[in-house]
């Protein structure tokens, strides 16, 4: 929580950190400033000092609704930085770094480098920086351990609020869909038609899906997931545009909306098969869906999250699965780590890897996503069950959105 | 254009590029590899040589659509990386950048820096990177002068036919707003009134554009603006949500709707004042429009872009406007600069602020943006015109969607 950032500066032996970028669509800087139109801004704060927000001028009004501290960048004019420069815009930037740091009372120590940003330009400003300020040390981080996936690991009541709200307008979409899908007419050869009479596609489906997120408000990444038949065996295949809607078949819907402007995200995924399914997949379908319940059952306040991931594993072993337990990189079986955390990240920690540390565990205010899988492509279908929960402080773990566990989704118009 | 990228590294004595992060709103990896769901992905290209896409098991499918060659990143045993670095992340991310560049070729050298992606992680893997392999120098450039922004200021045919298209979707979108505003009703004190009787605010309107932007299967980056009074005059404001609609305020409309994925953008805005407009705001209007339309009278090929900020500012000035010419940083008066490229990033080559350089020209197959504005917060008004212009191949200079330019907008059930 946001509350733990000095002591976790502390922990880390960082004296201070810089964050560059946008307020939007960037994770540290939106958790700092809370978002809004705020772009190529810098915020700097000293370990135990408040955050200074520098950002350009036309922007002052944006800045401001941050709460934050503020520096306009024409403090430090422009013009003579590029004369002391030479006209090497970079080095110019990285003497305007300096000043900045200096305002914000950091000449030395060890400096933590964030956000999500245009590497050229960084890279530049601090190769640069590092020589003209010696004293200071920059430090960059693992993508899976920085300093801000661990401050934001765990969420105060209100960041799990606005999960939840997202959690709910992804279900009613997810619903939306359902609704759709089953009341398609069906062709003699098991296609869904359109209401025009051509075949549906997933193409369309993905349409659909974007303008259902729209109208709620909220923000859908483009990646999201509404695949059928061998690309829903591909676990991160997006669904191919043209492949026509077709009954029994695996339909794997994994989507992940935002608030608008890169806020919280939501993560979901059913599996769904229309009108009827073959034996085959309900027996995989009814596999996936076990070890889903079974996770529920055993999920524990402190557990380390890759014991879960080990008993998925197991579990799915046991079925005649490949794993990552004893298979490097599969691409059939169960190919995937069982879940992550949530919250500006679509992706953050905890993570369940079975490499992962212990300290990624179910602590009190993690949010997370359990979603076990099958996925068999060139018997073309994938399996997936997704949903996001809270490890709430009284221990208890909660789905922040219930939705049906349905597998085959009966057709209005259509019986077999 | 991309057919440059080989003869633009070498005369910035560049010797290979990386570039970080996913294909999506990540213009550099976008350009080569034509977006797609590849996520955390690393691209090398060595001069003169195919450029390698480096990315996750997972995503080869959606990889494969690049066209490009593939490496996936389980080539380089993650845990041999691992127990090498002795546990340290950054440092085995590093190891694997070793051994990556190694099989695109690269073992010394200058190599540029790319994308965006998480800084911290690429800081620290490029600070590794750069003690374990000497013999490579790492250059990060300047965000306005980077490499990419050179390769991309000039578009083809096909680009230009998308961002022509997004001109279409943006236009149609703005037609839509027009429509619903001056159909509303309006309260005795010239509040506009949604369907149900209640008032209308910006945020209504910015949820109304955010849906009909949603329903043409195009992006909408939350930072769009539609601003009246005040916000108006605040050039960066995107507009207060629980403002009112008002008759006779300006409203300065800004919208830059993208591709699905983070493509090709367009860039537009109008200023409008309904039902009527003050004497004031229709004096400063006319002027906006005057310079607008000399400049489109003006606008030669080749001519370095910044005379045309220096054109404006020189009529603003005579209008006894402040501008940049003469003041440090206005808040008031004409406070940006006349326009930029336009492409993968809203802001890119050519600038034209008045510091650019020469080379920053109307130069064929550029597409750029018009933009005069005037800005008086105090007064609560602003003003802006924008068109997007594609530079031809012939020296002709092309408005890419045509939109009408009427201030006032008569009100459908209203009279002064």
């Amino acid at each position: 929580m946001k509350s733990d950032l000095d002591a976790l500066m502390h922990a880390r032996n960082l004296d201070a950190l810089i964050i560059f970028g946008n307020a939007e669509h960037n994770p540290p800087m939106y958790y700092m400033t809370g978002g809004g139109h705020v772009s190529h801004a810098t915020l700097i704060k000293k370990r135990g000092a408040e955050a200074i927000l520098f950002h350009n001028d036309m922007e002052r009004d944006e800045a401001a609704k941050s709460g934050l501290k503020l520096i306009s960048y024409s403090k430090y004019g422009v013009e003579d930085l590029y004369k002391k420069a030479q006209g090497d815009a970079v080095l110019a930037s990285a003497l305007r770094m300096e000043l900045a740091l200096k305002d914000a009372g950091v000449t030395a120590g060890r400096v933590g480098i964030y956000g999500t940003y245009d590497l050229s330009a960084v890279f530049g400003t601090l190769t640069h920086l590092q020589k003209i300020l010696p004293t200071v040390e920059l430090v960059g981080e693992a993508r899976e351990d920085s300093l801000f996936l661990r401050v934001m690991e765990t969420k105060d009541e209100a960041e799990v609020n606005r999960i939840r709200q997202m959690g709910r307008i992804t279900t009613s979409v997810v619903a939306q869909v359902r609704e759709y899908l089953t009341a398609c007419d069906v062709r003699s050869d098991e296609v869904l038609l359109k209401e025009d009479g051509t075949p549906l596609t997933v193409g369309d489906v993905h349409a659909k899906i974007r303008l259902w997120v729209a109208e709620q408000g909220a923000e859908l990444p483009s990646g999201f997931i509404f695949a059928i038949g061998r690309d829903a065996g591909v676990p991160h295949s997006a669904g191919n545009p043209t492949d026509l809607m077709r009954l029994g078949q695996t339909i794997v819907f994994d989507i992940y909306p935002a608030e608008a402007g890169g806020g919280y995200y939501y993560d979901f995924t059913r599996t769904w098969s229309l009108g009827y399914a073959t034996p085959e997949a309900q027996a995989l379908y009814d596999q996936v869906k076990e070890i889903f319940d079974r996770l529920n059952e055993n999920f524990d306040l402190n557990a380390p999250f890759k014991n879960y991931n080990q008993m998925t594993c197991e579990y799915f072993e046991s079925k005649g699965h490949a794993t990552p337990m004893n298979t490097k990189a599969p691409v059939e079986g169960y190919v995937h780590s069982l879940g992550h955390g949530v919250g500006l990240n679509i992706h953050e920690r905890p993570f369940s890897g079975l490499t992962a540390g212990d300290d990624q565990r179910l602590a009190p205010g993690v949010v997370i996503t359990s979603e076990p899988g099958l996925y068999y492509p060139e018997k073309g279908m994938g399996f997936r069950i997704e949903d996001t929960l809270w490890v709430r402080p009284d221990g208890k773990i909660e789905t922040l959105a219930e939705y049906p566990y349905d597998f085959v989704l009966p057709m209005k118009r259509w019986k077999k």
